[in-house]
């Protein structure tokens, strides 16, 4: 039995475009003589859609191109997911198809949260199975379930996620949408990466992140089914999806070089997903600019063959603060630092709009995570722009991704000094992470710790985990040499920190609404947040200290 | 029997502070001799804490309580809401404690989907009933829900909704939540008003948008239920709570005041809620803004005793263009004008944002909901601030909410210049909205008819909903004669607008999400957001062309 596998790169919202392609790959299919087609969950509509799955005029048409798709399956079975939309009733679901009729519809059963799907669609966890050619039991599911059946069809639109690799076993044709979607603030990644395995052994595997089409035979011999599924490919389909579906595909994106390592990634990034044409870089420096960032921010255009214009910002900073004086009679000297730190940043995002305007043009965002996370970063400031590329990657994940960078430029188009030099317990930088605002200052972050505490506190392991294991010594491997480097293996600096951590990162989380939207590379990743201080975290510390009498 | 009634402000995520307030409530009830004392849905923590739900730590905590209220119940029955967290699975209840233990535990089904009840709770509809005291049966249940039982008792946490009032009927003692709590972007105001019904008539009802607490005795005599649910009262309590729970309540706001009716309203709301001292008023001028604009921010400051510093921001904006030319090479004269336009509005934000830094405050956001909804405003420029008091109010709106100011100040704080006249058919304006960016600018907005499509298409009216009534002539009442006003009674007129608001509204939903949270006056306000275009308007708009031949 032959099986044509679409990894579709479904777009999100466009139903004539995603069924005109769906029927373009049926008439293929019948051409390649396959028995049975497969297409991605939601392939008509896309899967997030947001608070559109409330409309019932637009589940009603997404509903009506069931009967298109149906009409096509007179010759060849068709498999494709799409909503089931009847008398106010939303399911999301699974249709086989075959004869010109449907001869068996799943409902997909809830999954994560994050996807909202508890919001938008019922539940109907149904099982139910059909014979079809070659004595064959078929069943739907959605996802990584199974069932004991000759063959399992899944179907998923499955984002990455940078830690989770979805397990596939049995007998399976699973097929995965690629592309991007976004749910609200997240811009989730379509991993794609469809495959089909019987009787456990892989018959074949799609790589990730591109749409695919291929006829497999059931009963071929086995293939190489190692596909890497690389970060650098994820953003860089994400980067060419939001540009193409968001913005059209045209516009000039506007780049801050300051010479360090975030902005290096995020020009070296586009430039990769979307040629130098498209990227305009700008340094934007002031008497804090060390010469080192300036030649780095200029040397690394020269690499990527963008153009990167020079100035300084001093005068415009200059007169913000002679407007402040003379229109205001505010004086800055008499302020606190911080207050002219600010008027730094945001000339910064004040000019980078300008120049975004003058080309017509949008500006990318170079936070990263854990900067985001603690909220170190200026609203309206360095926090500006159409899309965050890098904002759920961690200093320490930036650190491979910019090696993986160098490797397919064939250069050293991230300054290999902006890296550290990371020993088994310590780490030197030749220069250290700065936001360059005043002299010799340094973030204050501690690096792989605070890395760590970003990507997992809250997360997959809780506070109380956490410091659980800190007490009885069961904390990850890899983090115990960095706790040791810190110093932190006092309970005091210990837990002092960890309080610092946490009450930073909850006074500044008000910050985050504010931000671009952010290709995501977790599940989940941008919280629905609450304003209001909770007490949680105290209570697991305060235990703490009263155990170790620090109080 | 003798009911204690408390209209709680419940504070999210202040678990130890609620409790003691519940507690010291216990007291006093137990004093005044009642034999039951009720509280609000999620008396304990709170209703909306986002995505902290799925925090198994804080969940524990939460449920923990739950043993603390019941040891108080050995002489006095209490009744109140929290979850209930066991094995992982969190319910959203309500509980019924006397004699030292609980009797009754009923579990809430999922209401509106906004709530993001679907992602947090299980569902659990198992009705029960119990009698306690004189032979008297009483039910568990959540918002409205009655069953047929000689009492219900009905807790909610039931935010303010400007169009829709509950309605309680039948044996009920309705105990609702006052206060703030935030959805993300979305601040919601839980509206009070608390009550009890007994045979349909009301023995007693709470004022709305305040805390409360009351002996209502079942057998007494009716009472004036009569109630006003303002608007006013809702928008002050909502920035009093959201300037004490957020910001601590001492932090001075900065207010942008053009002299139009939007700044004229924010300031006025924000010193009837917070008091003169807190509010700062700043006039940011260019040549485009009319002496009227300037001399009524000045008397609106004066007549609400508020400072009201004057200056240009012309230098500012000169050396923003100088910088560009200077250090960047781009002339700000060869661009378009959207540009300059542009380099104004940001230089307004820098400079909010620079005074707030000075002062050690906030910046209150000016935005109203029509502006917000067609993305009339510029990113960074006049979207910056902590809070937008007034996005979720049209302009029609603000103009009632005026004069309920100006009759709280007992004088014209608000200008009445600003507000038009408004006949049966006709609007005239002495001075009619400007961004006052370019010299004779003024606001595109189609003030009645485009407020009435922003308040209601997408929501409770349909798009092809809209069309059909606007075919058949079943249009409201109210909006009728703004379409002859328009011209828009002429089919090509009103479907090419209808086109221009919906793909405005489209292209500008980017900007949504970088906007200060809001106050919000409807249960559904912010959407999930779906970045991409849908083309599910275009579906009914190329229908109606068709059939009245306009393509």
């Amino acid at each position: 039995m032959k099986i044509a596998l679409v990894t579709m790169n479904v777009k999100a919202g466009q139903c004539e475009e995603n069924v005109r392609f769906m029927k373009d790959k049926i008439m293929q299919a019948r051409e390649d003589g396959a028995d049975l087609i497969v297409f991605p969950q939601n392939a008509v509509s896309g899967y997030l859609l947001g608070d559109t799955w409330l409309d019932d005029d637009y589940c009603r048409y997404i509903d009506s191109f069931n009967d298109d798709i149906i009409k096509e399956s007179n010759d060849i079975a068709i498999v494709w997911g799409n909503i089931r939309y009847r008398n106010h009733r939303r399911f999301n679901a699974a249709f086989f198809a075959y004869q010109g009729m449907t001869h068996m519809r799943v409902k997909k059963n809830h999954s994560s949260p994050y996807m909202n799907d508890f919001a938008y669609f019922e539940n109907n966890n149904i099982n139910s199975a059909i014979e079809y050619k070659d004595d064959m039991i078929f069943a739907l599911n959605f996802g990584n379930e199974i069932q004991l059946t000759d063959m399992n069809i899944n179907l998923d639109a499955r984002p990455y996620d940078i830690d989770h690799n979805l397990d596939v076993a049995g007998n399976v044709i699973y097929v995965n949408a690629c592309g991007m979607q976004n749910n609200d603030h997240s811009i989730m990644l379509m991993e794609g990466g469809s495959c089909v395995y019987r009787n456990g052994k892989c018959l074949y595997h799609a790589p990730y992140f591109v749409e695919d089409y291929a006829i497999v035979d059931l009963d071929c011999e086995q293939e190489d089914c190692d596909k890497e599924r690389s970060l650098l490919n994820a953003l860089t389909m994400g980067i060419r999806e939001f540009d193409k579906q968001v913005l059209g595909g045209r516009l000039p994106w506007v780049v801050g070089m300051s010479g360090g390592l975030d902005s290096s990634v995020t020009s070296a990034l586009f430039v990769h997903a979307l040629g130098k044409e498209r990227v305009h870089g700008y340094n934007l420096a002031t008497r804090h600019n060390s010469e080192t960032t300036k030649s780095n921010a200029r040397k690394e255009a020269e690499q990527l063959g963008i153009e990167c214009r020079e100035g300084a910002i001093e005068d415009l900073v200059a007169q913000a603060q002679e407007t402040l004086l003379k229109e205001y009679q505010y004086n800055i000297d008499e302020c606190p630092v911080l207050v002219k730190e600010n008027l730094q940043a945001r000339a910064r995002g004040y000019l980078l709009n300008s120049f975004a305007g003058i080309l017509g043009g949008v500006v990318i965002n170079n936070a990263n995570k854990v900067e985001v996370s603690l909220g170190y970063c200026t609203l309206y400031g360095d926090s500006v722009g159409a899309i965050s590329p890098i904002a759920d990657l961690t200093k320490v994940q930036l650190f491979d991704l910019s090696k993986e960078l160098n490797k397919v430029f064939e250069k050293e188009v991230i300054p290999m000094g902006l890296l550290p030099n990371v020993q088994k317990n310590r780490i030197d930088w030749e220069m250290p992470p700065s936001a360059e605002l005043k002299e010799n200052q340094f973030d204050p972050m501690k690096w792989f710790y605070h890395d760590y505490l970003v990507e997992h506190l809250g997360n997959d392991i809780s506070i109380s985990k956490f410091i659980q294991s800190y007490e009885d010594g069961s904390l990850d491997e890899t983090i115990k040499p960095w706790i040791t480097y810190y110093g932190l293996d006092n309970p005091k600096a210990f837990i002092e920190d960890l309080q610092w951590f946490l009450s930073t990162q909850q006074r500044n989380s008000f910050k985050c609404l504010q931000l671009p939207p952010a290709l995501c590379v977790h599940h989940k990743t941008y919280a629905n947040r609450n304003l209001t201080q909770m007490r949680k975290d105290d209570l697991y510390i305060e235990k703490f200290k009263k155990k170790y009498e620090l109080q």
